[in-house]
């Protein structure tokens, strides 16, 4: 009888729940399309789906996001605590993005003309908001940064900026509480015209040829094009992200 | 006026969703829990939590399981009608993984006693379940199956199943209308004690080195360590599964 009264009770939180992500196409659904984005399955895709635009928005203000970054920290603590760490000179090395693993863009992706990513990609605008240097933290990471730092990890940014914006992005860390880091690697421009990803996996091997034979131990990131490809660490973290996608 | 009260309306069915993980611990969640699962954030578990066992029972029994299988099914074969195929004579394969991706092992887990693998792992139990041979397809994976036979890929299951399962597999697979296929791949005695990741991984190899060089362009299974490693294709899709871990 309780069973039974928990079913209705669930089914119906279910059927609610659907109802978040209602669409005109019956066999299209926003919470599998952002499942299928965070597990990689959906690649390439350059706007949000008009249809969930208010899905994704009410995601990533709402509680929901803050708990999924918080469980993605949690975990990564949880490994960082208990990985064998041999006893040689190499530096172990947790990797973080940057861009919405640990400055948030949200206040850019919330304005009306962005709406959570389901307008086109405006560069210029884009652009103008990272200049300003204003990113809040990524819920959970400054946390997280701090306690694989009091486990002795060096911190190395990867990042997708520019180095013309290497002032800028340093300030808005410190304002953050990100004080110190081993490397805050970002983009030249003899790395213009490859892929994220490409870019990132050569930044990674780069960091294994240097003569502290860095360690990749760890590796967090909000799009699978900073998790994949060689020496990715022994174990990556994909931070939720619905609002865009970079390959 | 028109967004304020979309705002509260779905502001309240968030809330709802939640509702439907609610935990005693507050910064345990278990939609976060199921989403660390599918991608790859959470590893080495042995059970679902107690706290989610409803929560993965409903999610399982209900609409959305189904929603997210079919997404899955839909963006792999849209993938496949598009991948660029060059004129040779190397025959292009998709990998199937069996169990919960092709044959759903649902009716045994939704056992009370299972409780949706919030209980330990039996393999006694388990081993009696495949011996039958009933299982039903895994929503719309017969589908996609078809459509990728009928795009004249070749068809690879790469199963954890021992060899001794064949002909119990095969009718199995054969009377729920996967009628034909290149290779059903099973365990050997000689594949005993290898991780499903390394053993997986081995079988790609071993396809790729035979005369015919089998190129592999998609790979679909419900656990991670199908899908990662050497020579997992061109492309990748995670069928949604939070009912156990194999690594």
């Amino acid at each position: 009888m309780k069973v039974l009264s928990l079913f209705f009770f669930l089914a119906t939180i279910i059927a609610t729940c659907q109802g978040a992500s209602h669409h005109p196409n019956p066999s299209f659904d926003c919470l599998s399309w952002r499942l299928a984005v965070e597990t990689n399955n959906k690649r390439g895709w350059s706007v949000v789906p008009q249809a969930c635009v208010s899905y994704v928005g009410h995601y990533m203000l709402g509680r929901q996001y803050r708990k999924d970054v918080q469980a993605v920290a949690d975990l990564a603590y949880n490994f960082a605590k208990t990985v064998p760490l041999p006893r040689d000179l190499r530096p172990n090395v947790w990797i973080l993005d940057v861009g919405d693993t640990v400055l948030s863009n949200l206040p850019y992706y919330a304005q009306p003309d962005v709406a959570f990513g389901g307008t086109p990609f405006n560069l210029t605008k884009f652009a103008i908001w990272e200049q300003k240097g204003i990113s809040p933290a990524v819920p959970g990471i400054l946390d997280l940064y701090k306690k694989l730092q009091s486990l002795r990890f060096k911190i190395v940014f990867i990042s997708g900026r520019s180095e013309s914006l290497r002032e800028v992005t340093t300030k808005n860390l410190k304002n953050l509480g990100f004080t110190t880091w081993e490397k805050l690697i970002l983009k030249q421009t003899s790395d213009a015209g490859t892929s994220s990803q490409i870019y990132k996996e050569k930044k990674r091997n780069e960091l294994l040829a240097q003569p502290q034979r860095y360690r990749i131990v760890g590796n967090v990131g909000d799009q699978w094009s900073d998790l994949v490809g060689e020496n990715v660490g022994l174990r990556t973290f994909k931070v939720p992200n619905p609002m865009y996608y970079i390959s």
